[in-house]
């Protein structure tokens, strides 16, 4: 599947690395970043009254990645900037996590639109347009 | 609620501890030991043909303990002995933990056995009784 | 180990239900709370310019329940409210989980003050009461 | 940093998916599907008798991704399969994760050889050839 292009606009979620997302070598688990974008992605998703759980659509995950350039630890304050760009069926969304000034990540979550279908199997379809609309305006 | 009285069969569980479930301190954090009573239980529900998740009923937890006695690292093998007590609506699990002959942790879980009514709410009922006599066919 | 008693005092933490907290069932696991409990701890040593990982001291959990009264969902808004007790060598905080108006859980956790020895031993110690009286400066 | 390419011989880690692996969507949460493919790594350092945290190594990971094709539920049995690649100083492990017949995902994880120098700060440094002629004994 090829990438989607990001629109400009940015949403900005934060919170504080826990205890219990450290590893043995004292710093954060690296699937724990993947929890991190996702907060960022449903912050976003409410920021605007929407819920990715609110309505008959699913959306699972078709791909995830994470590139690590600095490493997270216990109690620091990161902030997440999420962008988004929007396909017929599919959403990617692009993630830079900082601590500070530092980039400590970047990533990208590409959810499919679906819905059950009579016999309970997730089908895709296409994204309802206003709630593009909708999310577009917590992207600015 | 009172505790139920475990019965004297047990039944065993092992695997290995995670790298992801240790913290920055260089042990198993200790939310991770319920995970590892959880998955005892429901290795010990398997061993006889039955899931937790596996028909109508619900198992919701109404408690859980656990008391530490000695750090587990990333790599112990380690061994989880399960018993069980058996009230008219809920199952008392008692667990140790164990590397090698040393006791890591003691602990419980309670659930009771519930079923979603016609509003979709869950409703505690009686455990039918051929599902206790299953389980005890487990517990020797 | 003899309960200890819980000064009036309380601490609250705030903090909403991530999606990856939940489990099949629909509701958050029970796994979950006992995170959420420290977060509230970690949070209080925060308030007062304490951090768990912040000196010479370790703080290992020898005992931790919960008791669940009512279910956490997705985007529930919880607020934990903590208080403490403070032996010569331990500290047992006790956690009042709510959402809204409901108690969701009640729970406790139970740590003991250590250093680590020449050998790299954590040996219990007692408490530095400079530091009992900083954290009763978060618990009114 | 460019993709190595992985070696032909492969590495299989079993285990099957636990009830705290799943979210209210009913179907294992897509970040613990880095879980998995980190256990099958260090399990195949263990199938040559070394360990990820056994000496003066550290090995911080600097990318991750995952893509998803079919869902995976509780108490499927899965089956991991880890192919790598060697760099001078890093190791890209390339991952399979299967249900029977059905792929569930691909992945992939690359980790930095480093050490900590006098100031504790982690250096890259190049991969002992030891070691890697080990892990290619567990790569078949």
């Amino acid at each position: 599947m090829k990438p989607l292009t990001l629109e400009p606009g940015e949403f900005t979620y934060t919170r504080s690395v826990q205890f219990a997302e450290t590893d043995l070598a004292g710093i954060v688990h690296f699937s724990a970043y993947f929890r991190y974008m996702e907060e960022a992605e449903h912050a976003l998703w409410r920021a605007v009254g929407l819920s990715v759980a609110g309505d008959r659509l699913h959306w699972p995950r078709v791909a995830a990645y994470c590139d690590y350039t600095n490493p997270l630890r216990f109690e620091d304050e990161i902030t997440v900037k999420v962008r988004a760009g929007f396909g017929r069926r599919r959403i990617q969304y692009g993630f830079e996590i900082r601590r500070a000034d530092t980039v400590a990540a970047t990533g990208a979550i590409t959810s499919v639109c679906t819905r059950a279908n009579a016999a309970g199997t997730l089908e895709s379809i296409e994204i309802p347009q206003e709630l593009v609309a909708r999310l577009r305006g917590a992207l600015r």
